[in-house]
């Protein structure tokens, strides 16, 4: 077994000003990891020839395997494959099927092919390509002095299907990395400190080959244990001794022991006890909706939203009393409630949600500052309601709002199995 | 007028290992951009002692200004802070003006204060505290080599408040670094190459102190003009002609000549000439209504949306027949015109859009496979109707069908004023 180290470079003037977040790296993070290939660094440079040549030459003395993403695109601001070409000392030479491939594209799309396009059939000799069914620039492998180098496009879509389809499936043969586990769970309602202080003793007990870090997120924590060595059997088992102490440990505050979303993990609780769920959000704006069918197979039980941003939306679809509006407020726990029960009869559905805050940042008062939110969830077993008052900007508000109402409906499903 | 070169440094092993996305990295690119300053590498590291260190010595070779973000929270993961103290040769100490922060905090909070929360008190005696507001951790800024390191917590709300309200006012005393200014504007429906072949000529004539990039994204295209020096007068001037020229170029695809996303184009639009909007959403589950309410001041044109992701909602709410469900399917254009039609009645609005489709990755056939979908867009001038076709995955078709139906309002909208 050997310890298997990768290095992201990720290749792209946008990256540097800003202008797109890199959702690449995390996720090819994710799936080296679970190959057991330890990411050592992440590094965003420039379309520079000087930073990306400095860039390869100094990531390959910390890592054994170096993925390129981006930098491949038609636009003049792209010269990473010219580079490449220079970097691994070959030429430049058409690759035919990769021609073939593009050719087909254009003929499928309807499209006039121009030399652009044609130019993206080019590939260093010295290159393996991987081709890439998901676009017109395909992947490239290089070797050079025993490391691994991969090109791949920048598109996300392009690259997971790349990563997917052609270098993870490699990963074996070019890699001996041993085993690595991991065991994720999910907490909610307790701060990362204070679950420290509920573990620290555990925490230190562990064995080196065993590490347990700490994830927080939307008022969440996640607790990852991981493992790292070459006895599959007895390591698995030492995890799960751990990971099943670690559990006992919080377990007032688990949510689920698995690395899955907080949303998915009300889905299942729906689904397995073939329950439904509509929702009723002011503020969120259909946030939570998003959450929910973002993952496939979410017609299985939700419903769908009444996003009733303005009031006379509240009160012409959900029958939210004027009086309660003028008298308690958009804002109230007597307006969320009415959401709440007109939604779930409105869609016939076992479980609702309904939200409504100030998610800043205007729109706050003295009375009711900005951050205020009332969720209401509801079932055949009554209703739960819970303020709640964030401190953040708007975009997390929102966000939190929704992970906290999911939150509140998975404790009153708990409490309340209908 | 100095070249100021940043690097990014982020710290943590929830970043390698692929649990959290790294959105604060590309935020404060932008703002540093807009204060003149070019992030020239961002770079990511575990919280590994060795790492952290050459990251440390590595950056600062390559740039003026170090910004490290995370590796302060208060857990045992964490050791920026006794390494930052090392790396600068002092001792720890702790910061009272802090210290009494967080007191205040954990006493408004109502909440036990643990030594854990007390040590985040404790700084390195070499650096100047960077109060935050917003949290326990407090920002610091060293000194060495006449380079400057400014270390910040990783959660982006307190970071972005820290670099807001203590860093990028520092940034004119700390650096000369003269003009920058962009100009961006977005197209929709023309691809990147071909774009480029419509301002090929004028690109080349650029001077080199103007740049231009492509920044492609959910089928539309950004274009962004900048200019560095440090003449504001002239160089605002020379910017504006190209800009000007750039804009004719590519009239026919213009959505705006600003540097603002699809929806607050659209948004604009309604805003600017009173009208109001309401959308049935299927296939996007609420995805529409999330982009044009988590920007504030949405409820100035937006009513709120009917999320019939169950085709029971579509029938009872915005009674499209149950014939048509049955004859043409959830996924026609009969369905959506319906469902634009109802909603735009129901919630007594302008304009509106209704979209259904397939998402993937199942429930695709041979006649309607996964991505198909359907958009109409509805007002007093009557309907527009598109069918699309995405190949993407679930995440990008929703996106895809969120941006695209927008368009279409767009083109809606400019074809009938109403």
């Amino acid at each position: 077994m050997e310890k298997v180290f990768a290095s992201i470079i990720t290749i792209g003037d946008e990256l540097l000003i800003g202008q797109v977040v890199d959702t690449n790296s995390s996720w090819m993070a994710q799936e080296l990891n679970k190959m057991g290939i330890l990411v050592r660094r992440r590094v965003a440079v420039g379309d520079v020839w000087d930073e990306i040549w400095t860039a390869l030459d100094e990531e390959s003395k910390k890592a054994s395997l170096i993925l390129i993403t981006g930098g491949l695109g038609p636009t003049a601001d792209d010269i990473t494959k010219q580079l490449l070409c220079e970097y691994f000392g070959g030429k430049m030479v058409t690759h035919q099927p990769t021609l073939d491939h593009i050719t087909r594209i254009f003929r499928k799309l309807d499209r006039p092919m121009i030399d652009r396009n044609a130019k993206q059939a080019e590939v260093p000799d010295t290159c393996t390509v991987l081709k890439n069914e998901r676009g017109t620039a395909p992947g490239m492998l290089f070797r050079k002095d025993e490391k691994v180098f991969v090109s791949l496009p920048g598109v996300p879509h392009e690259m997971k299907w790349l990563m997917e389809h052609q270098v993870l499936p490699l990963i074996p043969q070019l890699f001996n990395t041993g085993f690595v586990e991991h065991r994720t769970l999910l907490t909610a309602g307790i701060g990362e400190s204070f679950l420290a202080e509920l573990i620290q003793d555990l925490e230190e007990t562990l064995p080196a080959h065993l590490k347990l870090a700490y994830l927080p997120n939307y008022g969440m924590v996640r607790l990852r244990l991981s493992a790292f060595g070459t006895d599959k059997a007895s390591l698995g088992t030492e995890l799960d001794t751990y990971f099943d102490e670690l559990k006992e440990r919080v377990k007032a505050h688990l949510v689920i022991d698995e690395d899955i979303p907080m949303e998915s993990a009300v889905s299942r609780l729906l689904i397995s006890s073939g329950k439904t769920l509509a929702t009723a959000e002011s503020c969120t704006g259909g946030y939570i909706a998003h959450l929910l069918t973002r993952h496939a197979g979410a017609s299985a039980y939700y419903k769908g939203s009444v996003v009733s941003y303005d009031n006379a939306v509240k009160q012409q679809i959900l029958h939210v009393p004027e009086t309660t509006l003028q008298t308690k407020g958009a804002v109230s726990e007597e307006t969320v409630r009415q959401m709440a029960a007109e939604v779930r009869v409105l869609m016939g559905t076992d479980y609702s949600i309904a939200v409504s805050g100030i998610m800043g940042p205007d729109g706050g008062s003295a009375e009711k500052p900005v951050g205020l939110v009332w969720v209401a969830v509801a079932g055949a077993g009554g209703m739960l309601t819970r303020q709640f008052n964030f401190r953040y900007d708007r975009t997390r508000n929102i966000e939190m709002t929704a992970y906290q109402a999911l939150n509140l409906l998975r404790i009153f499903i708990a409490g309340n199995p209908a």
